[in-house]
């Protein structure tokens, strides 16, 4: 259908000004552009990436694998792009099944249908990680960025207990546009980063951790009361949420 | 003093490599640049604003009137905007009887050392509320941009309860660069807000509620499970926190 | 046994009055009526029914397949509609060995004793989810209502980060005579839908997300601090308490 | 202004029909109808009564005395009844010199503009309290429903530890058509009240304790966790919230 | 050894006091009464059930089938019931290899070492359950009771929500000596005996509920803010403290 | 009124046995006896004497002076000692106007109309506190025995962290009868008492302490996993209801 | 008394070794060491000092000025050094009515009595604070350090959002032997201190910060929790007890 | 390389004294020094056995066999004692079929790369547990003193419920150096130690129970608000951690 992006809609728009497409049928054509129902589970927002600049991104917990696969199949038609998160080794080959071009990056559990070759955008987000048990959350913010087009610089292992391991990257934080900063346990490392940064910080808090760490909300706690100001928090072992705000706020730079 | 600058850091930097000054001098000059006791009870962060852009805010809370003019008068020198956050009116008032030309946001309870005229910078911030309740949030939002010299365009009042209120408004989401959403009780507009928007959003809850409400941590925890992803999520009632996120975000626009 | 209604009941008491039954033999008969000891575990309250207009409920967790079996078989001759919540399949297989005729409701892990064709009542139950993995609670929802002869209209996948969504089944809110409204993560579909609403709004908050969503605690926490007035929640995943509210609002109508 | 009634907003409707009103004109006429700007603070929302069937409501908690009389002052050409909630005494007093007119129910500690005689509606909200210390949140809640026109039935101390009292008055549950439930400390009593109910129970937990009361938590939780299941529970202190359900409810038997 | 009882202690004391035996070795003999080196791992308090009137119980989660049954034969020559708590089925069958005489409770979860018939003691413990999942946490207690000769009461499923089946039961609460009831969920059930009994009334929450019941907490504080004042509250799922108390109260009895 | 007492109550049942009183005015009796409607805020509950062998206590809390002087009249003609618990000096002064032969326990903060000499009964409760300022809920508990008629053996500040204080005190604990031990902070002398005493121990966790004690939790948390078995535990400073407890259970010894 | 101190103590043994002194006597005189009965409220602990090298400490709250003068002077007669914690300046000035000798250090609200010149042990505690806001908790440290005799190095206000102002001091953390580290907020300083420094690393948390920081919460989880291992946290706010365990290790080297 | 020491360093930084290696080489050779990227996933700190005292030590959870084998490898070369925590069974298994000379300590689940005999240093640590099943957690702080070179005396199962137990040892707490005090369930044993030792105290609180104890929080808790001053507390179940603080005492009476 014409009418999936932004020049389609515009072109819509325009022919109803014109009176050559009636207000009744433009209507009829718009909410069906908006989102599409399928099977008797879900409803599918085409006009997100209209919205916000990003097409729906599948969450896999709670919905079989064919509801991932079906829900997929309906985007197809619209989205060069359709990624799924928190997908399990063992959801993927279900899915596999069904959508033998399905893609599946191990490490951040995501599972996308999209063209071998990602168009290229300007801007790089860069990721720290203060372990190496934070890799996992850190490598779904990785790949998210990546599958949306922008750049990706990772540096692993830098946690404040070994500071001058962070201060030798000092340059890579010079340098950077925006910053993602994944630690678990006591989730100090943003607010030394934010110290040191000139970017906008993301911080994600990760489960990593044990005892009075509760599953990554000493880390929260740590980020939301940062002594460094202006940092920006997503939820517990969030990757693609904090992914999601490093792209929107390189989307602007585009825009600008 | 000339290194007060990046201009200045540089001349020093070459009068080293020439050997005008001996490393050992300039490295007093540097450790002097970056940081100054002031009393016996703080380090001002001079080199704070050539490291991530912004002059260190002062946080009121737990210092005394005496030791905030202190403060203030220790940075005069070298900022020409200074700000201090969390200032009940009575301490502005000793505040000011040491420091005659402080100036005073009592809805936003920031006392402020600042040109008359802040020169403007290019960009402008978002901010909408929930409630009529959250206004003192906003507010410390909002002056903190326009001291920064960043634009503001203001929305109070816009809850989801009446969700036809915010939709009236949607062509100033639409045009937004940077939305920061002010919300306490269930915290839930920004995840209608995100949902709607094409830029970053930045969320902050406030203690607005009772009961179940937790002082704050309701609106959130709301926040930080939004069903819209890529909304970054500060400490409760910080908006100076928001605000300089925001700000941090319209900078990269004018380095690019 | 005669006195297992109302009718029944009234006979009774009328028999007493007369002199036809003595005071004490009446108390026996009341007792007996009121509830009835299974094996040496439970207290089946056939009294139930006159008192609260429902049949008691069986509560699976805890009891063993052979306990539930019984407590069905106990409860068979006094009710129509027996229903027992929360049973997984294998606790299903197990009761179906020795309740052949025990009907099972997968989605909703209901199992039910109860005639092919339940008797229709007035009145339906809208009952709307924000997302795809809500819909085992809701189902749990639905088919309660379905067994106590109400009818169900169903909205699947209507979340807040895709307004329009739900703004495009406005008709359905507004014919509404009760709603159920269930969400996970943030919970803030019954905020919005409760500003829309003439009618009465249940919120259901589910264990559906991750991190800092505690297994349903900031869904919970979201509808308590709801700025829409006028909304009743109930436990964490407790579609069936939803679904027993709201057949005692529509009750109250055939009453009336 | 004619619209500002659902009579009124069917003649605009059937004007833009006819062509005797252009639709942009329309729009602006139903966009003033739906919300008001008072002052730079707030958007009254008028269209609320005809969504919802109540008047928007003023929360008071965060709005200064002056605040609230203007929001009341814009309302009340649209409304015949406008309430605050939340209202101190002293706030009250500076509220009546701008509005000499405003009443004041000091146990409820709510406060409104309405007509001498409110017209009554058919439907008795019942309420009842644990105990003596839950009365400001019960008056709270029947002050609301006799706002709304309809009658209340008070039974105060009726708590689980002298069950023989709530037992003796078990004819006034017998004949309740809404039920609201206030108590403290653990909250029993809408479990037991529950179990004897043909009708909907509401149950509003109290701030009243102390220690492990943690400011009502304990009566939300024994609340929510009831072994009676159908019971709807609001915020903590919230009378207000659960005389809004009751009505609801009451309102739909009107219209059935 | 014959300082095994109070009556052997006398015996040695009154040689110290005679010249017969010396202080120091009066000192070795009373050390190694009081407490045995099992293995490398454990302390065996032989002297406890002098100060206590109890022998010690083994506790038994994090110890394996080896320790559990060294440590129950290093007891066995001083103690007549020897028993062991949260032994499940597989740990007891361990146990079984190596110790082939220990008895198996399986409900109760508890392992013991005792004579065939326990010598009967005066006094009787009343035990009620709110529901019948509550029933292995209630049979620890009774369990205990019996190990330790004292009678038990059993009464179950008779929760608050059909107050009926425990008003029936009056005459069992009336003659109770000590009551220990047992809930999940609410907790209900002890606020309501409370009011009715003329006895101590120990209160144990299970962890029975789900979603807010927060594993037994809602109960736990239901219990503790009971408004029936004089209910002294165990840890959640601890049956076997409840009947430690209740014993130590009936002994009290026998010592009067 | 005759009937207010158990005597009373018998030969009001036989005058109905022998046909001298009809039910029906038998019921009207039982029914005044049990409780009386004091005001329109509260229930007085008379039958509490016959029912648990206490006279209803006023628990002071969100209750005006004016309704604690009257409830107390209206309980007066039925009972010797009256009393209403956490009763500031300022509302005690206010009380007194109204009833000035009240007297005061200004360490307990309880108030009372009894007879100047209570008539003493058999037994004896020990009351341990960890420190001084846990002396005020002790006092709470205290009072309350002696007003029930009860000895009291005080033995303050003898904490864990001095162990030999409560070591040289261990003749009071080995001839205790029922022990109430009051700890705040980490809440441990109830642990070490529980491993000496040869008695039933209730636990009082007090609100003493700072930081992570959060308002006596931490005490509690200490008392409910105590490694000494069968102590229970009331409210954080709960003292009235651990003197309840202890009377309940001497209670028992006297009807032995 | 000439047992008060180490040396008597031995003598009195010697006595009892050799015949001069009965054990019975020596028993006297050693439990009359061993504490001491102030009042009706409180037993000094003389043994204290010979157990654990500090004296007994009294602390603040919860007890009246006069308790606090009057346990002073018990112990005035066997310690140079008595000091009192948590002590409000009005507390202060009613203690220093009733003993003019006592000193005031307003900072760390800490009262003393002492020597005008307090005998040097070797050894010195560094103290670091994250901002000027936690100045009174590290004071409360550092004058307890000074009151034992020991030096304090202090180095405020060197948060990890500016790290080069701790960097820069690298060498006062490279020369410590005990380090205190006191913090808010997120609490990230110790582990970024515990990273760098060679010595025993002590962390408290404060109450500094708002919102989520949960009055000190988040700090204490951040210390917690630190990938820096090996830190010695304290409770919240606790600058005594930091310097008490400080101190004690400074000891153990004296003793070395 | 030779830099890996302290001697190597001094030479190197005396080379760039002399003239004979330039600056900028040097900066080079430390970096290298000071961590090594080991893969994509890991930063080896090998300047931490210069900055702390002691080698980094690996961090088993999140990392899969085959990294830990990596760094460990990647340490070898620089460190005579290389140690891996929380190791279950298997994981070793597949280390060592990488590495066939580590070394396994399953009760503490420690996994090494050691010399056969480990230089013995000066100075002992004494450990104690509350219970048999707190023994995983005080062998993981035994094994760690161990492989430091300390000596370690183990003092298993003497919790506070049979005091004597404890009070037996009383010349182990008197003679000891550092002791290190390990207890579940209510944490109790700190206090009492702490009331007895003179000498540094740290207390590691267990996961050791049930119910209340919130997987160790209740354990936590009561240490931190230990009435004992001056307690150093790690995370729960941290026995490593502890480990550390107490060598790094232990290492300052070497330097002194």
């Amino acid at each position: 259908m014409s009418t999936n992006s932004p020049e389609g809609l515009r072109s819509l728009l325009d022919a109803v000004a014109s009176g050559q497409v009636s207000p009744d049928s433009a209507l009829l054509s718009l909410k069906d552009l908006s989102f599409e129902k399928v099977g008797n589970f879900a409803h599918v927002d085409h006009h997100r990436a209209l919205r916000t600049g990003f097409p729906e991104v599948i969450w896999g917990p709670g919905k079989t694998p064919e509801q991932i696969a079906k829900i997929m199949m309906a985007m197809r038609d619209r989205s060069n792009t359709i990624m799924a998160t928190r997908i399990e080794p063992d959801v993927f080959l279900e899915i596999q099944t069904l959508l033998p071009e399905v893609r599946y990056y191990d490490r951040a559990r995501i599972c996308a249908l999209c063209e071998t070759a990602i168009p290229k955008r300007l801007g790089t987000v860069t990721i720290l990680t203060a372990g190496t048990a934070d890799l996992p959350v850190a490598e779904e913010a990785a790949v998210t960025v990546e599958l949306a087009g922008f750049g990706v610089d990772r540096l692993w292992d830098v946690g404040v207990a070994g500071i001058h391991r962070l201060l030798a990257q000092r340059e890579v934080i010079d340098r950077a546009q925006v910053l993602i900063v994944v630690a678990g346990m006591e989730g100090a490392l943003p607010s030394v980063v934010g110290g040191l940064a000139d970017c906008p910080v993301i911080a994600v808090p990760t489960s990593v951790g044990y005892g009075a760490s509760f599953g990554g909300v000493s880390a929260l706690l740590g980020m939301l009361n940062s002594c460094a100001s202006g940092i920006g928090v997503v939820n517990i072992d969030n990757g693609f949420g904090a992914a999601m705000l490093a792209c929107q706020i390189l989307r602007g730079w585009e825009k600008s």
